[in-house]
């Protein structure tokens, strides 16, 4: 990337929300992202492999946060405080994003079935991932991954509060509170 | 269905999952299913509407059963303990199956990336139909979304390792048994 292009990255992500939101996913090509950011289609695609690039990008490197997360927790934790752990660098990651656009992805995704099974199948991936780590600290079955499926879905109502906005804290804390929950829930029948 | 074609369905749903298994979901046609049945595609279409709902033909009614149980649970019942409520009419109901057949049918959903996406939908819609269930039973939000999530990882861990023949109880014990689990590892850490 040339020095002319100043967050070029960041300006197509901003338009192709804005078109996705407008126009739907479906209707929306890579040219159309790439005029709405006064940019090129090159350049749209040295970026992101496709359109749904643009949703999804991060994912690998999220699912590596949150293994690291899980792998680097203190050896006395039980499973579910490791998954806390992997749900804290999560939120580290994640916390840095504008909330306004990730409401707007959120949107994008929950209006299209297609995005949001994609959506889900990534989630079922890092569910597996955790459980892969806890395996590793010596957690046993079905324990591993019902702690690391329980510990996704924690990750999940609370990226929707904070980016919904039902949530103003930040998102560490929204994820906390989530867990808190989730285990009062779970103690309290 | 005339008298003359005693449990056609059944036939064609092994039929479809001897091929499914065989060849993989895509290289299959409704055609095929229903000349390893011994029936005429036809009768294939009377049953079904496409080679997909021989794999997700239950599903509203699953769903039906499951916010049935959670509703019915006794007032008094805690929101984790009303979806307990749920996923027991969701094995009275899945425990009848063949468990050979459930095994299949899971390796053929697992294998394909599409329909692995289709399923995880499915028990997201489970989800949100019992958190539905729990706010009409009072309770509100995150709450509501924790538990009913954290059921459906119940409910999932569960039937794999009913269907897989890594549990040989019933599937309701292994159901009570995940369900238990789920709560050690939420207050031991």
């Amino acid at each position: 990337m040339g020095r002319w292009e100043p967050d070029s990255r960041g300006r197509l992500q901003e338009a192709a929300l804005a078109l996705y939101s407008e126009r739907g996913f479906d209707q929306t090509t890579a040219a159309q992202i790439a005029a709405r950011a006064g940019l090129t289609e090159r350049t749209f695609f040295r970026h992101f492999a496709d359109k749904r690039e643009v949703l999804f990008g991060g994912s690998a490197l999220l699912q590596e946060r949150i293994v690291a997360g899980v792998a680097g927790a203190p050896p006395e934790d039980g499973p579910l405080d490791a998954v806390a752990c992997g749900l804290a660098a999560a939120a580290a990651m994640l916390g840095e994003f504008r909330r306004d656009l990730s409401r707007q992805r959120h949107a994008v995704v929950a209006a299209n079935p297609e995005l949001r099974e994609r959506e889900l199948a990534k989630l079922a991936d890092y569910a597996a991932a955790v459980a892969k780590a806890l395996h590793q600290r010596g957690v046993g079955e079905p324990q591993a991954s019902l702690a690391a499926e329980a510990g996704m879905t924690v990750f999940r109502v609370a990226f929707e509060r904070w980016s919904s906005g039902g949530d103003d804290r930040d998102l560490a804390d929204v994820m906390q509170d989530s867990m808190a929950v989730l285990r009062a829930v779970a103690s309290g029948g």
